[in-house]
């Protein structure tokens, strides 16, 4: 999933609605901040929307209301897709949004949300945390006036919805699939046509006939659109958002401003809701795939190897060409691979290999 | 890794010198409360006691020390295994260690830590947070007065150091090895020794022969260890904590007199650490691993699939003894068995998919 394009369908709004109801509140204390997120998603949008709502909760509660923080979804303030600019300017104090929506600043924003063939959802925290990725971020970010923190993740993406189930590289050739982003240039690499539709657009797409395949982020969303109901083949896995980081983005100035203790309280409720909302992708997946695949005769179908070679050799070239984008761009690049090389070979033994092995001799 | 025994060894010691440093602090406004945390690890014990550490300071610091929270080692206050009772009782407020160390309390408690092919890391963390598992947990530990949260994941742990590659279930039995807990069970069962040793037990028993092998955590804290000194086996994967949860325990009262606001701020301090201690651990076991092949010359074995198979069948028994327990352990089982089916399916398609697929295509 890209969610600019989607989101920008939202972008007009109930900003009116919005100020109202920040007009309505308490009497607030003196010593009280009330603090704007502006977001990139629709209100309450599941998994993504609520978290941001969840962690901007969690720090009101945490301070009893010393800081109170005010979610604004995709367009009741800003449009989505300036949610950065916003909060660059002091516009709005924080974003809750995905860091590759700012590639147009600087392409090495995408390292920090997803990139093709990437990090997994663990391996972008072991990075961010303690492989240096976070210094980066910090040097990059506050070209901006901005301070990011992980604060989410959707975990490995699906592959997306197909009409007959994809059997060799040719099947691609020609296929005109929804997928924006590094996925989709990806896609045209391969010789398939990469098509941008916003999310609410994609249901009516695939009924017209307009478009013959989709991705969008993993059975709990997709689901909720209802992809089941036009195609019945799943293919997994997805290449484009191996484990897609969420985060939020606060006004350095602002930030600056709070106290050690505040910087510290942020920073851990954005940590928890990193937690949380991976564990919570990971518990609704589940569910829902056993739904879709009992109830609406959804049939599951990996990627042929050789498929997802090509797939991979046209995605390693794209991303190793983001990273010839800019100065910064290169050394975070540098950064990314050289971490991957080495989480990698744990991965393999941990995760991976016991998995497997559970699978092949428990059949779970 | 059981810590138990090794734990055992640290048990006297230096609760006179923590006391000292108690009376020594700064004089406290009125309404700071001074915490002890007693924990199950060695002072400072990589990735778990400066988890334990990472976790106190951050209560302290999001707070200005309203809060303040002093952690404990080993012995210091209590022994290791005794860190339960004092938070039961409210000799101490706080506790980290890892639920299975209580299991003679009831079985139900390994849940929520590590079973034999049970839970990864992340799939722990969905199943208590949105499986059911924390309200079984509220209720299981509310009978000792005391409210469990997860706080930190060493996540998959390696099958352990041997003298020659395991190629056959042969070459396990009457093999000494240590290995403590359910995975100890296990081994008994499919006909080797069980032995129940003390972490700095472990190399001088290699030394001098009195063990043929041994397990202990994965790289990191392997590495600490020395055990590439001797052995030059490591075998993967580790079947007997596939992602070992650690835990906070704090006293019901204490926590039942907590403002919601500092409820729910040492709830985010947690679910932070969860986060970051899985983010740490396989950070640092990938640089170590590579250590572990390219200086010291280590092999990685992968356990053939028909001995992990007989080693997962006898694990799977072992496990649903637990279940039979008592009352409570019975419906964690339940719980717990219900949504490994679940999860797993999309563990399946995603995380091992996903890192199957791409070591295939780019060998990363």
């Amino acid at each position: 999933m890209d969610r600019r394009s989607f989101l920008k369908t939202t972008a007009a709004g109930s900003a009116a609605t919005a100020a109202a109801a920040a007009l309505a509140a308490p009497a607030i204390a003196q010593d009280t901040k009330v603090v704007k997120m502006v977001t990139t998603w629709p209100k309450n949008f599941p998994g993504l929307g609520t978290g941001a709502q969840r962690v901007a909760d969690r720090i009101t509660a945490c301070t009893d209301g010393r800081i109170t923080v005010n979610v604004f979804a995709a367009g009741e303030l800003v449009p989505a897709l300036e949610s950065f600019d916003a909060v660059s300017s002091g516009a709005a104090e924080m974003y809750h949004g995905a860091e590759y929506y700012w590639q147009g600043k600087s392409p090495a924003f995408n390292f920090f949300a997803a990139v093709p063939l990437g990090f997994t959802g663990q391996e972008l925290e072991s990075w961010v945390h303690f492989g240096g990725g976070q210094e980066l971020w910090d040097e990059l970010a506050a070209e901006f006036g901005v301070k990011g923190f992980l604060c989410g993740n959707t975990g490995v993406q699906m592959g997306g919805w197909f009409r007959e189930p994809i059997t060799a590289l040719d099947d691609m050739k020609g296929l005109k699939m929804r997928m924006p982003g590094l996925g989709g240039e990806v896609l045209r690499q391969i010789g398939a046509s990469s098509i941008n539709l916003a999310g609410g657009e994609i249901f009516p797409a695939l009924q017209a006939g307009t478009i013959d395949a989709t991705e969008w982020v993993g059975p709990w969303n997709d689901q909720a659109f209802g992809f089941q109901k036009i195609l019945k083949n799943y293919m997994y896995p997805g290449f484009h958002e191996p484990g897609s980081g969420l985060s939020v983005g606060i006004n350095k100035g602002f930030w600056d401003g709070l106290s050690a203790a505040d910087q510290t309280l942020i920073a851990a409720c954005c940590s928890a809701e990193n937690d949380l909302m991976m564990a919570e992708f990971n518990a609704r997946n589940g569910t829902a795939l056993q739904q879709l695949i009992n109830d609406d005769g959804v049939q599951l179908h990996e990627f042929p190897p050789e498929v997802w070679k090509q797939i991979a050799d046209a995605s390693e070239q794209v991303v190793s060409d983001v990273g010839n984008g800019d100065e910064i761009s290169e050394r975070v690049y540098n950064s990314y691979a050289t971490f991957r090389q080495s989480v990698s070979g744990w991965s393999r033994l941990s995760d991976q290999a016991y998995l497997n092995a559970r699978q092949a001799a428990i059949g779970i």
